[in-house]
């Protein structure tokens, strides 16, 4: 693994896993040592504390839904924004320390989330298989490599089973085929990334008040400025049952009109929303705009409204 | 009639009239010449011409409703805004020119906005009378002094009846006690006047849409920003049958952030909304304000979302 | 003026005004005694009493907005219903009981609504003039032919002066050309006229409460019902200014799922509803519908819902 | 562990979990066999496959939110409904196998949602330690009672450390005193349980479309029928990034008319959407309600409808 180092970006190791994947995909990778950390949070730290310039953490899977950790991690982490954010397919492998049969198989370590993914297959293919818990996918596939292997075999990246030369017993086993994680880029608070027309922000929104159309009325801000929400998530805020805070992802740029009013809009009603940042889209797909919620409508609202304060 | 000068004040006329009464409780009407004119349209143009410093018209009956002369006249005059509003209590009598019963009246001429106020009055008492339409109630009592008089007796304002000497048959006369009308102030454009805590601002909105929601979509703006609608009228643009444009009151002053916002975020989707004053309301009554529409909360809101620009 | 009476239709007369064109329009009006009345009021009381078993009222107005006395009288009319619409298109001729130029014209009768229908043309072909008030068009041609003409000329229907031998002195002089009235068959309630799939439904509907978005609520029971509103009138009851219900049609008919449910949810928050009937459009115009408002959308979520009350 | 056997409930095992704690809190507890099992989708298919009567799961924490193994178990699992829920405190203690200091501890055992929930505690007062994930909180603590333990000391419920005989070395451990976890007893669908006045009803509705507004029109279905939402989740379908269906419970029961209204509603613009079940709510809440969702309301608006629609 090549060490540079003008850039030091910590991530969600062992290395081997998807993560370092979505890390050689990020901007400035070919430059940046890698650091691999045992959790989102201490990878995050790494950050806050000056070790490194960012870090690489999952944020969302296509069939699991959100990384949780992550986004309690940054929705409490007051001094970061996110700057980039990538995409990896993930696909599984069956792998071994030594060549096996299926049949043979009786013991499979991988990480909670990929089980899940894999869950269908598994209860069809290896029935009675148990399951060990590992704190990562590389992390099963390196007990492989060990004296004490605790398991049989593990499900974990190809990449890794390739690293590692272990022995592929089957592959392509995730039950939905073309899952995708989003990976995003997470460094310390300063200048917005510009805008490129294709772009996300992100933020969280405590819920002001738990009644029928208390979220409703949040998502008028963002209906009436033309907003469109690509990802919602309900997270507790910890401190009572029913009390939740949002993330969310919203198409478009802080430094659009749009975006920036109904941000605004939301501050008034949410003054603890918080802005964890404007990043270009992975998929770079460019938005669509309803006239009424173009730049130029906004400019043209704003100057109309001044010149009435002066002149009536 | 005082004729003094330094203003000069047109109003819908002839004299003796509610407009009169209105326009003589109207800022500045002590040195106000008063000029009167047979048509709301008439006064407004005086204004327009430079004939008049500002007109007195009604705008608004609580039995009847929007007078829709004023509302189409001012809401296509593209230089004029409304100043000041004030309330005239609205009660009638029954006059005639020689001292006669009730049971003598076989005609009666008034304007019909008056005839449509005392209507039931008139099915009770006066079962078979003929109904006379004059151009103004002050119109119907003047007949009544001249030598070929329309009707056997006026429905019209006391002071009027006062004014000509004419022998009140019957007074308290209206279907519903308590109406009011209220009249407005209307200028040429300039600075706006002052914001007193109990202000009203007046537009004309174009339904941009005729479809479901429009409508609603439009007062979702006002509902985002917490301003009260204390007037809304639907008026035909004449261009087809379904096309409409709103006449509204609002609460709050076109300097107050939510009024600005609201009437920016209309200006998006309504470009042609016109804005027709802001001024004090005639009764006083202080605005209610919810906390999240304050102009501490657009403030922080607008400092907020200026410093994520700068430094995210 | 045929009579031959198996049933009578009152209406806003004199004869020869538009009201009366639009009952020759009216189902029915081959065999309808026709009845002319002095006011709309009188038209419908007519019905009321047993007199007339229809009466056919304008209600709106493409240039100048809803007739305020049919909305009222038909409000508070607890025991009618609408059962059919028709358009006359509306235009004007000056006419003279004996020939003369236009420059000889120094007075005009004519009804006010008329008259508010060609102001720009006078103003410009009659700057002098004065305008006579008259009870209905029909009433100023008329007197033209009287010992004692109140004006010079009338401005009316082309009908009423071909049909009194009057001399036209100019024709189509309607300031927006284009306008047509819309008028309605009014009727003691019983069976809804059969739904045609090109139908219109008229309530009122008192405003329940004076806040922000006490309106916009109304508003979203027709929205998340698909339902349009073609026709939305604020009126005063009368009773404090600000007070207000609103008259409004909506498209389809009242046997539809979308409209019932939408008028359904209406009820609960404003019980004082009114339902003034369904019937045929005037323009024939079939309604586009979202398929989630289909009565096979209803349908499905009516049994589905019934299927889980029973059996989970 | 009594067996008594007229009914059958099937838990997340192993034995001596809150899942257990909370299958004893459950309606027909005492006369239950409890079934251990190892996942969440193994006991809800026992459900399935009648093996047992019943499932008792975890559905929500209130410091780590949605269980998403429940979530998404229960909404894939068409033939099961939810017929109770209770409420189990959370509270953690660090035990081992034989008496030790905290600073000789070097490694730990529990299942990642608890490791979660004792985080900051770990990071202050083991902040070297090493994490090894486990099954579940009590599979970690077992392991403590064998030859080979995976840790020096797992943490786990009070309870599980009691009936292991276990040395606790630190208890109320947990970062968030006062945290709860929500369990659900799923049975096969059948009546739904009576309602109580205190109700609770869970559903799972797909997004319809991937735009701005698609959430605030399910919502407005809630909104205007007055039932406030307890809990939102939203899950991916798994199908595409940005796809989601929404888990909610809402408050009240399916037998009243606002919920089997809303619910129709919902069935309209999303068919998709699945009924959980109805349940009384485990605190016991009575509901506030607004008059104009009432029984009352709605049988007054559907008699009115059903009147309109006989005779007009």
């Amino acid at each position: 693994m090549p060490v540079t180092g003008t850039l030091r970006y910590s991530y969600l190791g062992p290395a081997g896993t998807f993560t370092e994947a979505a890390l050689a995909q990020m901007p400035g990778a070919e430059q940046a040592e890698r650091i691999p950390t045992s959790s989102v949070l201490a990878a995050l730290t790494m950050v806050d504390d000056g070790e490194a310039d960012a870090a690489v953490v999952p944020i969302e899977n296509s069939v699991e839904g959100g990384v949780t950790a992550t986004l309690d991690a940054v929705s409490v982490a007051h001094h970061l924004q996110i700057t980039a954010e990538t995409l990896v397919p993930i696909t599984f492998v069956l792998a071994s320390g030594q060549p096996m049969e299926l049949s043979e198989v009786s013991s499979v370590a991988t990480h909670s989330h990929a089980w899940a993914q894999v869950r269908s297959w598994a209860e069809n293919v290896l029935p009675r298989v148990e399951y060990v818990p590992a704190s990562s996918t590389a992390a099963g596939a390196h007990s492989l490599t060990t004296d004490i292997p605790v398991a049989d075999a593990a499900i974990c990246a190809p990449l890794v089973a390739e690293q590692l030369g272990l022995h592929v017993i089957a592959s392509g086993i995730e039950d939905v085929p073309g899952a995708v994680t989003r990976f995003v880029l997470v460094a310390k608070p300063g200048p917005v990334p510009a805008m490129t027309g294709a772009d996300k922000t992100t933020v969280t929104i405590p819920l002001p008040e738990d009644r029928a159309g208390a979220l409703m009325e949040l998502l008028e801000h963002f209906a009436t400025r033309g907003v469109n929400i690509c990802r919602i998530e309900s997270r507790p805020t910890g401190s009572a049952m029913g009390d939740y805070f949002f993330s969310m992802d919203l198409e478009g740029h802080i430094r659009e009109p749009r975006v920036a009013d109904a941000l605004a809009g939301i501050h008034r009603v949410s003054p603890a929303i918080r802005f964890l940042g404007s990043y270009p889209r992975a998929d770079g797909k460019a938005q669509q705009m309803r006239p009424d919620v173009s730049e130029e409508a906004f400019d043209a609202a704003q100057q109309w409204v001044a010149s009435l304060i002066q002149h009536g």
